[in-house]
């Protein structure tokens, strides 16, 4: 079984209730991967959905998920409840909940979202943006490149096979380009191809953008909200990441996936925290 | 009292249950304008939250909301269910549900929402889009120019002063620019001026984007999510709407607003349902 398929793994315990684990090869600096908590997420509502008598419709396809990160997901055993909203004819929507004990046994709550799932089997796309020219995989900088504190807190890295584009790795030499950009590819180092849940979680897998704006510290997200556009093809996915706004320790950070076929195939947006580099050091 | 606050007058029932009403005048084709049910639930999420003795930060302002529409909501009164998730340091999160009696009387839930307060007091712009160029507003095109058939069922045009850039304005003199593009002046007809509240009520506001694709009919949202950068200043907001994405019968629509003194203030993206052009018509 692929790594990533190992971490969706899930018992149902009761209606809307099941159990699964954060693997500690998904940390990176203290915690579990936002990703991984969200399609773990998506995996619950998926089979939620699917053993639910009004959803006659098949909606197999994550569409669109929001999702607010209330504390850091920790490895070790998690629950996530699920409910279903509405079972639409296009959509059906549901409310997700992972839960981990706290450090006195109580359940504490690391992510709540919301989702829509529906049925990508023959989408036909109509107006995308096109994908970015980028130089091929074998002459981009390998993720092994990052800072070597940065390496040593994330196992995570090492699930993945991520290669950026030289134009926009200055961070990694200590030159980021102050731009707010990154470009690059990614794929699952095992060979797991990406399917429409793993695109979301692929969504959320690069370094932050704010490397490139010079901001070095962790950028946890506190809210994200991915869009799944269509089925991916296998291979190579093209991964660009962008910031147009801070304000104060808030930051936007977006990114866009194109799969091999050159399909625009995943958008996201997310709103993290930044330890803002105008602030005055304490004295 | 201004129309807008009229609209987001809210009656606790019993901690977390608020009654509401939804009025004809916030109509367009035949439903309520989806903003106005946004702003009252964060208006009656805001309210639960300075009640919450946990919540310690005086978080007034609408950072984030994500926002999924299950039916269409009518004139009418409504309930809304808040709940505190998390009350944090930076953020205060919790959920919104917002629902009306159905015709056999049993509730209907038309919004299920998640949603961020902070305080945006201070709020220190690093990085920001800068605003689009507009004609001033005397030298856009007003909202009365629209097809009359989309005005006769758009009481929410009304309320409203709104001045397209007459080159995204094609679309009302039946020549759509098929950029997926407009950009406006906004305001409140009766003065009432924007907060960080009315903000995200004005991500949705303008007509959809569809319409300078050529595609006329409704695009009811399905899903939005809104970011607030900051406290807007009074005056004229500048608001631009695009979409780069269309696959099958879902279109994406993003909006930025610039207030009067040139700061971006507030961004969303939304997915939207139409009715694809490319389908065949029926025999």
């Amino acid at each position: 079984m692929h790594e990533f398929d190992a971490a969706m793994q899930l018992r149902p315990e009761s209606p809307g209730r099941w159990s699964g684990a954060f693997h500690d090869g998904w940390t990176i600096g203290n915690a579990i991967n936002g990703g991984v908590a969200m399609a773990l997420g998506l995996t619950a509502l998926g089979r939620h959905l699917a053993e639910d008598p009004a959803e006659t419709n098949r909606h197999v396809d994550p569409v669109v998920l929001s999702a607010y990160f209330m504390t850091a997901s920790l490895g070790g055993p998690c629950t996530v409840e699920t409910e279903t909203l509405r079972c639409g004819r296009r959509l059906s929507t549901g409310q997700i909940s992972v839960w981990q004990p706290g450090t006195d046994g109580t359940p504490v709550e690391r992510m709540r979202a919301l989702a829509s799932l529906g049925n990508h089997d023959t989408i036909d796309t109509a107006r995308q943006a096109s994908p970015p020219d980028l130089p091929p995989p074998d002459r981009c900088v390998p993720s092994d490149a990052a800072p070597p504190d940065f390496l040593s807190q994330s196992p995570f890295l090492d699930r993945l096979d991520l290669r950026l584009d030289p134009d926009t790795a200055g961070w990694a030499m200590g030159k980021p380009s102050m731009r707010g950009l990154m470009r690059g590819w990614l794929r699952l180092k095992d060979g797991r191809e990406p399917d429409t849940t793993m695109l979301m979680w692929a969504l959320d897998a690069f370094p932050p953008v704010a490397f490139d704006l010079g901001i070095y510290g962790w950028a946890p997200t506190l809210e994200f909200t991915g869009h799944i556009r269509r089925r991916p093809a296998p291979g190579w996915l093209r991964v660009v990441l962008s910031s147009d706004t801070t304000t104060g320790d808030l930051m936007e950070e977006d990114a866009t996936i194109w799969d091999s076929a050159g399909n625009l195939v995943a958008q996201s947006r997310q709103l993290c925290s930044v330890r803002s580099q105008s602030r005055p050091a304490r004295s």
